[in-house]
């Protein structure tokens, strides 16, 4: 029988040893990255220039688990293992008979899941030697997380944000501060990248695209600087993973098994780390239901097209296989900073691809109700990005309410709404609206990307 | 051995089942509240307008233990039991020999520790079929925390917050929105002593002791309206032991036990809910060290008077014996606002003129120069109420180093700063400043009150 507990909680001595890789346990093989200027696939001495030597190797591995060393499990243990949580409030109120757990990635000092990966990537940079690394931010959770995680191992730290969020919230640049980083709005004067978008566009509102082109940039031409990206790439997934290890031993301690997994996506790294220790299993043969949730004004995976594109608007990156809007597609600036990308992990792009996952999109305005219907209930403020997940979730425990059936549904709490308050008070005041996508100017973008025939091994 | 865990946690099974009364057990008798009109001691029917009878009856309690009713803890299980931090970045930092055990109960939905009492006074009114309660708040963490409880328990909830605050963390606002309270700035021209206020100074910052008279005459002329207050109250103060009677449980799990106790006090309901189990222990020979520390501008223990007092600016409240700066003294508008009180909690009040408890106060930079040494090595960004206590839990761990004493110090994280980012921003670019009080106004204050004799029994 479940338990009538309302956190499931794990000792420190049951913090997960290693990190789960997905790599090996594909349906498919993975689509390599091309090198943008040769046409080929990527070498490690072509990401040698931007990553440290460790991140590269996780980056391609095919061990399916990766030790994690003592160093970075210490840090975490600053916050983990994270509460799983039973939603009994939500449940009653829905009156369902499904049974909500959500994983609290909240509880990080940074507020969200990000530091998962960013204390391991400050790690393997200050093994190498690094000191300084330049990365880009969203919504300023990942920025936040990458300043948190270099000032405890001593590394200079420059952030990129998207300028529209960096306007937005500005509690999110001064935690940077806090914690010893600069943070600058994007694009800036100071990159190539960033004045070439200015010239054509000086309003420009910024995206993730143009944030991690000036990063990479920063990078590049800096002494002793590497780059650092919170989501989209296979070692990032990597370490999100220990966000559903614990999960996993935590419903088994209230002998529950998820039948339904949800969680937003961005780039894909909340929702990977939550899901792919569940779609191990699901790739076994188990029936679960693996949801990935993303925003109607930026439908990467619903709209998308899953092909080669550049990580970035400027093309320095290296082509990934994914889902994609086209990197010159510029989203609205929803309030759900962390998922205006256009395009999507490939490990995630490709399961989609190979229906493990489903895709659904949600527009903002339900997304807002549910996050009030959440604090309401549960307590708990959370952040737009976790909205949509909860949105889907409350939606998929009402679906049981109607068939009767008696669901185990876990989704990932990806991480608190403190410093999202100003969009929730302009929901609250009626004043925000749903955003359809600019079809035409997808098309345009896909329309512009170049055609990549995928290497033959 | 003190054992090498970074977060000593407690599982649910293991929540405390009753508060700590410390009434009983205290060296000399409290003296009893005086009614302002008549003179003489309060009677509970003076009390019944604004209070349910379940909190006054806790109020003159001499029950060394009661009960948490299980409705109660059903809610405090959403955060509760907090867990117990060892800082061992700090002690590292700091080269101390001492070993920092810190409370983290920032981790409450609103973020510090007043929902402890917030959730059980909803409890209590709702129990007695009240609808709506009016408070006050300083920083916000009380409104927030009782905006918070009166959902969960679907009673309408009315704060007036502190003018200064209310403009300088609209989030804080927001928040209790969230939670479908109504928040307004204080003073408000809907009271008779709001006007008061007005007219005799328009611009008036506001002060808890303002508010605090709004928020009476809200509760006193409103429909099966209640008052609540988040501190000061002896049924408050027994409400938060709950924060110490775990964190004796947690270090007895690592085998330590507390050298030294400290808090910050504003109206005093973290610290004693911290320190009033250990209280209990000194009180029985062991050698304990309990401090409260408040700020230099508004030096209630260290400056103020121990004799009766208006709780309020309106002399609403019925007189408690104090230490007080005078109800008419209006503190500088620091960024600690919930230290912004001019009196103090009588159970804490009386401890220190006993001198079982030891009151320091500080400057506010070394406060915040303290939370910034905290941010960046144990990575959690502290409200500047929380960063009193870890500047002199500093000093006391340098103090070690000078002495090689291995103390084991415990402090209480009160809450996080997520809130309070502007205020670290004009600290980082060097524009706040110190504030010595103004003694002058504080003996004008003093020399004010009435001569109250204390009963004699």
């Amino acid at each position: 029988m479940p338990s009538e507990e309302t956190k499931i909680l794990l000792r420190e001595s049951e913090l997960p040893q290693r990190w789960y890789n997905i790599n090996p346990d594909l349906p498919a093989p993975l689509a390599p990255p091309i090198h943008p200027g040769t046409g080929k696939p990527l070498g490690p001495e072509d990401l040698a220039p931007i990553f440290p030597m460790e991140l590269i190797k996780q980056e391609v591995s095919m061990e399916p688990w990766i030790d994690i060393p003592d160093e970075i499990k210490q840090v975490y243990k600053i916050w983990r293992p994270s509460p799983l949580h039973r939603a009994h409030n939500l449940e009653k109120h829905l009156g369902t008979p499904a049974r909500i757990y959500f994983k609290n990635e909240s509880v990080s000092p940074p507020g969200s899941h990000k530091p998962n990966t960013a204390v391991a990537q400050a790690y393997y940079n200050k093994q190498e030697g690094v000191s300084r690394i330049a990365t880009e931010t969203g919504a300023g959770q990942w920025g936040s997380a990458l300043s948190f995680a270099c000032c405890l191992f001593d590394i200079e730290c420059k952030v990129y944000m998207v300028k529209v969020s960096y306007e937005q919230k500005p509690y999110r640049r001064i935690l940077m501060e806090t914690w010893g980083a600069t943070c600058v709005p994007s694009p800036t004067d100071t990159t190539n990248a960033g004045r070439k978008i200015l010239e054509q566009s000086p309003d420009s509102p910024g995206s993730l695209g143009i944030a991690i082109s000036e990063a990479v940039e920063d990078a590049a031409t800096h002494d002793n600087t590497k780059y650092s990206l919170g989501s989209v790439l296979n070692h990032v997934l990597l370490h999100q993973t220990i966000v559903g290890l614990e999960a996993k031993q935590q419903l088994k301690l209230v002998d529950e098994e998820a039948d339904a997994v949800i969680g937003c996506v961005g780039g894909g790294s909340n929702f990977a780390g939550l899901a792919f220790p569940f779609v191990k299993d699901k790739l076994s043969g188990k029936n679960i239901d693996i949801i990935a949730i993303e925003p109607k004004s930026c439908p990467t995976l619903t709209a998308g097209q899953f092909r080669y594109d550049f990580g970035d608007t400027a093309q320095l990156t290296p082509l990934l296989k994914m889902f994609t809007l086209g990197h010159t597609f510029v989203p609205e600036p929803i309030h759900a900073g962390g998922l205006r990308y256009h395009g999507m992990a490939p490990l995630v792009s490709l399961l989609v691809d190979q229906k493990v996952i489903e895709p659904r999109a949600y527009h903002q305005l339900s997304t807002f109700e549910a996050a009030i219907t959440f604090a309401r209930t549960e307590g708990l403020v959370c952040a737009p990005e976790t909205s949509h997940a909860l949105r889907a979730t409350i939606d998929e425990a009402l679906k049981c309410k109607d068939t009767g059936e008696e669901k185990c549904i876990l989704v990932n709490y990806s991480g608190h709404g403190f410093f999202d308050l100003a969009a929730i008070e302009r929901y609250l005041a009626g004043d925000l609206q749903d955003h359809e996508y600019a079809k035409d100017e997808v098309e345009k973008a896909l329309a512009g990307l170049p055609e990549v025939a995928e290497p033959t091994s």
